[in-house]
């Protein structure tokens, strides 16, 4: 039988799940995938996501892959998956993909929103996806400081000391902060993330919009290579992996 | 004691409530109001909401007033509220106003928004504030057929049956079709609505977008004045009334 190798886009609502990985006890998104692949091709499926979201983390276009040897076209996993999946939980597009082509290891940009919604009362729609704060937030400055942290940089400072990557090094393409009424959204780029980084960064700049530090004080907390000298790490709900580009899927 | 009137702007994520209107064992906005504005001000209150919305409508303002004689200043009681409602229900402003300021009795301009999200597959985020719909959607045939909805005339076709309305008759000031990627906006701004009405005129519009009938049918439709004619009631969910102007407020 022909093994292929299939790659699922996936939107979540990271809500009611204890993020992506497999972990005993829990709910997450990987667990879900794999019982409910496992039931439709009848077989045992292992997916590797491109993206290990935390608890509460939300995804426009995570990415995953797994091997199988059933015969149902790839492109047509994504209408039979989605009939099985919780409705927090739907496939995008699903689509064969070559053998060896691997999620994690491959260059790829990905792109994550913080959302934030500055207002004196909480806002009850859209609460599952939005950090809340009435602290009055100056954007301007927020932009101020966020180009510090453009280009590659050691990211010590930003990331959760519990990370076991080898190399703190990344790139961030961009930081784009938009405005939109009491909705403030923070748009990163990057060529990968650290554990939290985007969370320690969305913390940090908050903590610049409501004047606590001037903008140039993130480029010390940049070099400083601390985590104590950042910003907390902002909550999770306000986070959503927009998407994953892969330049050597195209 | 002086008695006051107090105006409330609400804001409300209708999902999990029976909509607005106090009923016997059902849970309901203005159930949650009275309950937990006559505990926080010692005495019996009974809120005079402005559109009654039905179960599963969100609201980003709607307005409700009431008479107290607690001395709490009004624009206080907004902060005090907020402690005590559940988190699908807050107040965004309180202030007093006039003994016989009635937001039923005075005119005024309400604004509803339909979201639709069409794509080939559900989009979790947000699946709570729209309706999903996979079928293709002509955008430019919807704004064709919602012109001949503008302006004053008898929507008794675009009115459930239920209604105990002494005049179909109502004047809709505008209609604006927003399409932001797979989104799909109605933005439709009237001197007040029928039962239902909104939610059919979304229906009846998806209708034409799906290419069911043409643009021009919708006249036939108006005409008809016999809502077997016109598309079904949209549901609930893709629903939200987004604010109340009061033109003797100001």
């Amino acid at each position: 039988m022909n093994q292929k190798r299939v790659m699922l886009r996936v939107a979540y609502d990271g809500t009611h799940y204890h993020g992506w990985q497999v972990q005993p006890n829990a709910n997450t998104i990987e667990a879900e995938l794999n019982l409910h692949l496992s039931e439709l091709l009848k077989e045992k499926i292992q997916v590797i996501g491109a993206s290990r979201t935390d608890a509460g983390v939300h995804a426009l276009g995570n990415v995953a892959v797994f091997d199988t040897t059933a015969r149902m076209p790839g492109e047509k996993i994504s209408y039979a998956l989605n009939q099985r999946l919780p409705e927090d939980i739907r496939i995008q597009e699903s689509k064969e993909v070559p053998l060896d082509f691997h999620p994690r290891h491959c260059s790829s940009e990905k792109t994550y929103e913080y959302h934030i919604y500055n207002s004196r009362f909480p806002m009850p729609i859209g609460r599952q996806y939005h950090y809340f704060t009435y602290y009055k937030m100056d954007v301007d400055k927020m932009r101020e400081a966020a180009a510090y942290l453009v280009g590659e940089h050691d990211f010590k400072s930003f990331c959760s000391i519990k990370t076991e990557a080898e190399t703190t090094v990344r790139h961030i393409y961009g930081i784009e902060i938009i405005q939109h009424g009491c909705e403030i959204i923070l748009c990163i780029r990057g060529g990968g993330f650290l554990y939290n980084m985007v969370r320690i960064i969305a913390g940090t700049l908050m903590q610049v919009a409501q004047g606590f530090y001037e903008p140039a004080h993130v480029k010390e907390i940049l070099e400083a290579c601390d985590r104590e000298q950042a910003g907390p790490t902002a909550p999770a709900c306000g986070l959503t992996l927009v998407g994953i580009d892969f330049k050597e899927e195209k």
